[in-house]
């Protein structure tokens, strides 16, 4: 549990701020999250790293020379957005690009993939390299769809050393990419760990008994099994991490080493594993070159432990045994002083920046669409509660807190733009970023790029005709598909989305009123989020974890068809007063 | 609880070890605790740290250029004894002295004074500081009486700085004698731990409460009260430090700041309360300098945090400031290649080293001693359960097993000892050694102190007069009063050793053989330990804490009596045989 708290929705922020101020020497807050002080030298790569927040010193406290450039801080066990991988990466980069690492997680790839994809836009080279090394998480043949533990450390400090280095993107990428197919984990849970805010642990494990491979936010692993001896558990891991290795590493000896502790598990007991693992390894022919034994990737005060491995050649022994200096990871002689300017923090880096809209049309455009997220925002407090509890009968139960977070984000951020005068598309870009960076999750990021795509479609140039609203919705559909992988029948938001955009369109290319087109649209979500309940079966595509749910609406669903309805009625009014 | 365990007995062992091999480049084992890898240079003082073990990064991870030298290190939760601690000096030191700092806490202090007398009777110059920053364990007016937490790093620090800048013993002295004067810390505990290979927590805190002030063992602290938010806990914690500013600390805007986690408080939280304190120095008119965030001095998984504040003046603050390179603490830029060459592990670091003695006839005294110190281990293997049950009326029950675990080693040293054809002398030092070294707790650094005079007092040079012998245990005696501070009548061993020694220089002044003399003063012995239930009342020194107990003998006399019995039978054997 946490001991340490004001509120539960602003721990990450709070605590990362807390941070900032700790080692203001070291690194700078930006929005999403931070960077290093110093900026990025010119021709110099920029690694940025994130995740959810719970697991320092992943990410934040790996920001320093020899290791990362920034780091996206997403809320507590989530995704950063991909505005504020963005963001990071705008802070961090010089004109070598980007390349973005990260533990391959569903929220974080979905985010870090969008994020590639807008930088890229935006002109700066971008490449990622996902960390991929519990072995319990997937079979060898499906490794690249492995989580990434505590091995995230091995691939940073691959990365980071090749940029320090002065290799290009291609060559940074490639070292990490071939630090993490050298690289395995294996982890065992003892216990779960608590939530800042919540008094229930978010999983448990039986006591007296060890979950072999159990994931940091307690996905399941291979099996659960008796504590073992420190002697037989040293041996346990060994033994399943040396099966697994690598084809490349064929003949190497040499092999970098981390011993690390989820969060209760104490210093002296790493220590004692460690002392356990040493012979082991001895006895396989394989000599460890500069162990570690701490805490790198932490899930709270969660107990459990993880044995990684890297397989080593020459570059990345280097790379493995470079220096580096960052809060929380120090090795080998850096000269501080020596590192780039500091650059001046980003004031704004909490705040959104609006531009004034080109036309007094355009402008009020703007005042119209945060109208209608406020709505959105009244319409969500109002449900919220129900919202939770349709979920809680599929799912964890936070669909409508997550909702109202990202709501009222938005309308703040709305707010904001337009009393600084923005235009639609603006407002709308900027609403979509607040609501993906608050609301976590993957409905927030959903949420988000809706917004964002409709905003970009929109554009801030004057008053949009209804025809280009239903393209901007159609676009926004499009985007939440492409990224979320949904289909009509999955029971996401999307059963709703999708036939509200085609009768959206259909009624405005017949020529009717924004308002009413809207309104009638609305009506066909509602009934499409009422009829979730029949999906399933009449596309025979039921999954055994949604048998429970089949006769209930989805909660994304009915959450949009609300939203959509409530967007109505203030078009409505904007339209008897307007036309 | 601890998750990673062989044998509960050896886990400090092992651990340190662990330890070891993880940080080859940095530390290495000599018996009783770690050095630093290279050797001290000339001219510079060796500053020698310690305490029981539980408590990393205190104190291992804490030598390294820049702060320790040396590290003594206890077995879990108790000091190391004073041979521990001289061995480490001795290792640790180069021509320049040594200086001994460690938190204050009445084993720790025992065997540090026994270890600075020893090493300045050896010629090796030795001062020492005690670390006494925890506000709420005495009044203001009895500071030192205080205990010693995360302070100990401000101490360690000043003396590391000023032993590297080579100042001479008195001026490092000085220094961290200052930088204790200007050190105050304050915890609040919201758990307990457990302890390696026990079941229940060593102490509690009720649920949803936190005990301002409960020391890291779970000594009373000042009130338990409900749990705070951050902000409450960061105002309290500040609010209590600034009443206390030093005296000394006139017009000092400058500090230092610890906040130090015990276990299972998180990086995040730790960060967030720190956020939290920096607004409330910030009016307080301080400065802060170079905050420390993390964990500094621990207590397993114990939960439970503090702050610490230093005011600093110049010197304090250049120490405070500079760079360093341990195990768990590195800041800055250290040149660690262009530190002392490696010197050799000490490889008979766990084991005893013994001299061949000079005659035949000493040779064989030498394998008597061995024999009654076996016999001693046997009659405490016998009845290290009832002496473990009366000690569990009036103490925590450990007395057997403490008494085993110190008997059974000196045996073993003994045994090694008189193989190598020790005499007598050497084979009573190494066995009081190795017993103080492996029983822990205050009756094993007395026990072991016990032999170590007598062998001091007997030589090696041949067999012992009776008389010999008889002052050889008043030296003891005395030796066990003088450390202890106990009477007759405390209901320590002393109430039997006393009558013990008396009556042995009657009876071998009126000339009566070794054997006969001893049996019958074991004899007196018996009968005082007996007697110890009726001593308090007649005395009239009854303490509340012993009234429960006021009609059982005392374990450490009831031991003690049985040792002295079974020594008298093998004597007796040995006069039969050999007059």
């Amino acid at each position: 549990m946490s001991y340490v708290l004001n509120d539960a929705a602003s721990f990450a922020d709070d605590s990362a701020d807390g941070f900032v101020a700790a080692h203001r020497n070291l690194v700078r807050r930006v929005r999403g999250g931070v960077a290093r002080a110093g900026a990025t030298a010119p021709g110099q790569v920029a690694v940025v790293i994130g995740g959810g927040s719970g697991h320092y010193p992943a990410f934040a406290g790996l920001v320093g020379p020899g290791i990362a450039h920034g780091a996206a801080m997403g809320n507590v066990f989530a995704s950063p957005s991909a505005q504020q991988v963005v963001s990071v990466a705008r802070a961090a980069a010089s004109d070598a690009g980007v390349l973005l690492a990260y533990g391959n997680y569903a929220g974080d790839a979905l985010n870090f993939d969008q994020a590639q994809d807008q930088l890229r836009a935006e002109g700066i080279p971008c490449q990622t390299v996902r960390v991929t090394d519990d072995i319990c998480s997937a079979p060898p043949a499906e490794q690249e769809k492995r989580r990434g533990i505590a091995g995230d450390l091995v691939v940073f400090r691959a990365a980071g050393w090749a940029a320090e280095q002065g290799f290009d993107l291609e060559s940074v990428t490639a070292l990490a990419a071939r630090a993490n197919e050298r690289t395995r984990s294996i982890g065992v849970a003892f216990s779960g760990c608590t939530l800042p805010g919540t008094a229930e642990p978010l999983f448990t494990v039986p006591p007296g008994m060890m979950a072999v491979g159990m994931g940091i936010h307690g996905e399941p692993g291979i099996e659960t099994v008796s504590m073992a001896t420190a002697s037989g558990l040293a041996g346990l891991l060994t033994d399943r991490l040396l099966a697994e290795r690598p084809e490349t590493a064929d003949g190497a000896g040499r092999i970098g080493v981390i011993v690390n502790g989820l969060g209760s598990v104490k210093s002296e007991e790493l220590f004692l594993l460690y002392g356990a693992i040493v012979p082991l390894m001895e006895k396989a022919g394989l000599t460890i070159v500069d162990p570690e034994v701490g805490e790198y990737a932490t899930s709270f005060e969660m107990a459990g432990l993880s044995l990684t491995v890297v397989w080593l050649d020459d570059e990345l022994e280097q790379a493995w045994r470079s220096p580096a200096y960052t809060p929380a990871y120090r090795k080998g002689a850096v000269d501080i002083s020596a590192t780039a300017p500091a650059v001046a923090p980003d004031e704004t880096a909490s705040e959104v920046a609006a531009m004034a809209a080109s036309s007094e049309e355009a402008a009020a455009a703007g005042a119209q669409v945060l109208k209608a997220i406020d709505a959105i925002k009244n319409v969500i407090d109002r449900e919220a509660d129900e919202l939770g509890r349709l979920d809680a009968i599929a799912g964890d139960g936070d669909h409508g807190i997550g909702m109202q977070r990202g709501a009222r984000a938005a309308a703040q951020a709305a707010a904001a733009a337009s009393a600084a005068g923005a235009g639609a598309g603006t407002v709308l870009v900027l609403a979509g970023d607040a609501w993906a960076d608050k609301a976590g999750g993957t409905s927030g990021a959903l949420w988000g790029l809706a917004l964002r795509t409709m905003g970009q479609q929109i554009g801030d140039d004057d008053a949009p005709a209804p025809a280009t609203v239903a393209q901007a919705v159609t676009a926004a559909r499009e985007a939440v598909q492409r990224t979320g992988k949904a289909e009509i029948g999955d029971k996401t938001l999307v059963d709703a989305l999708v036939p509200f955009a085609e009768r959206l369109t259909a009624l405005t290319s017949e020529g009717r009123g924004l308002a009413q087109a809207w309104t009638e649209a609305a009506q066909t979500a509602t009934a499409a989020a009422a009829g979730t309940a029949d999906l399933l079966p009449r596309l025979g595509r039921a999954r055994p974890h949604m048998e429970k749910s089949l006769g209930t609406p989805d909660p994304g669903a009915v959450s949009f068809a609300l939203a959509v309805t409530a967007v109505g009625a203030v078009l409505d009014a904007y339209d008897l007063k307007e036309n």
